[in-house]
């Protein structure tokens, strides 16, 4: 890669879903609410076994759909921390994904890309039902051009297959692609992919330490506004 | 896979090396140390963005020898904690990794396995030097047929091409040889690739949910000659 080269102007913009598109603090929130004083460590352990078993079934090649890793997960981060998780418990924390909300500045950002002419679009591990429910939920139908999903590959972020749909649907060189993930993870293996990336760095979090950095580092979607120079 | 097959009796035993065959807890005692009431919370960081890092490496084709991947993890998880890490701390911490010691009744379960007539092997992420400096500090050079490493297919587990290396190394198909890891993903992955596997779960962790159960569960090494019949 040639790290120093100036990205080009962007022909499209794609985003991650989930801690991007969509704010998940609900469901940390409710995990506070089902067990006081474990919320946080619940909601960050089940957030790590959900991408833990999606790297492992992209690598071993064993993929399931990513609301049963999510369902996984939180059975797993429930135990090692011996809370108990009911059925009912269960359902109401998996509900959540059904009806989580877009961070404030979204639905304006979003417009003011859309307004400049860039077609958008959606890459995320989740299943197509999954983000369909939490699009519409967050009053975010008909924004996106595409919303390409990990099901149509049947594997999950980081490999080629699945950042290869962004190319693939707006017919355009992934350079050409502004990828914008809130995680950094996401944003640096996108960039060893191909795409121009950008990090919305929400918390303030220090970089990953991968020996590449996103092409971009912004703190809301407003920043991908002047980044994409719409 | 047929789950209920009986597992045949193994022609080799190969084991994982960290957390398996040496103990890293003296990485922990040092981060205490060094940290006092934070050591555990670095050490677990650490490891979690250790294999992360190899996760994200193997998934994208960007590999980069173990070592230095977790310094790479070690320097994230120190600023994400906020925990001051100079060059001596961080040599300090470094260094542990070459006088690891093994787990009491390592040596015992080892040289029976060797009495029975078993090969025996060493497939590990870490690099060539990092783990032979580690066999030796351990007391442990010799008693290997094959020290198997990341090094040689220039990737990390779980992808097929290292597993594949114990295999070719034996000259015995993957079910005939019995895998043994602490870690429960990479007794479940080793399993999806068609070794017999052992998790040793010493520390009694709930199992992980990816629908597929390692072929036998230990406590500590002494099981495995238990469940080798040696």
């Amino acid at each position: 890669m040639s790290a120093s080269a100036t990205p080009p102007t962007p022909k499209a913009v794609v985003f991650d879903a989930y801690g991007t598109l969509f704010d998940v603090h609900s469901v940390a929130s409710l995990a506070e609410q089902l067990w006081p004083g474990r919320g946080d460590a619940l909601s960050q352990l089940w957030r790590q076994k959900q991408l833990e078993y999606s790297w492992l079934r992209a690598m071993s090649r064993r993929y399931r759909p990513f609301l049963e890793i999510t369902r996984d997960a939180l059975r797993h981060a429930a135990a090692r921390l011996a809370l108990p998780l009911d059925p009912d418990r269960e359902s109401r924390l998996m509900n959540q994904y059904a009806c989580l909300s877009a961070f404030p500045e979204n639905h304006g950002a979003l417009r003011a890309l859309k307004a400049a002419g860039l077609p958008l679009g959606i890459l995320t591990n989740g299943n197509r039902e999954m983000i369909d429910v939490s699009l519409r939920s967050a009053g975010m139908s008909g924004l996106f051009d595409h919303v390409l999903s990990s099901q149509q590959v049947e594997t999950f972020k980081t490999l080629d297959a699945i950042y290869a749909l962004g190319p693939a649907a707006f017919g355009v060189p992934a350079r050409q692609i502004l990828f914008v993930s809130s995680n950094a993870w996401d944003a640096i293996a996108a960039r060893w992919y191909g795409y121009t990336t950008v990090w919305i760095n929400r918390t303030g979090a220090p970089p990953e330490q991968l020996d590449t950095d996103p092409d971009h580092v912004g703190r809301t979607l407003d920043d991908v506004v002047r980044i994409a120079g719409a």
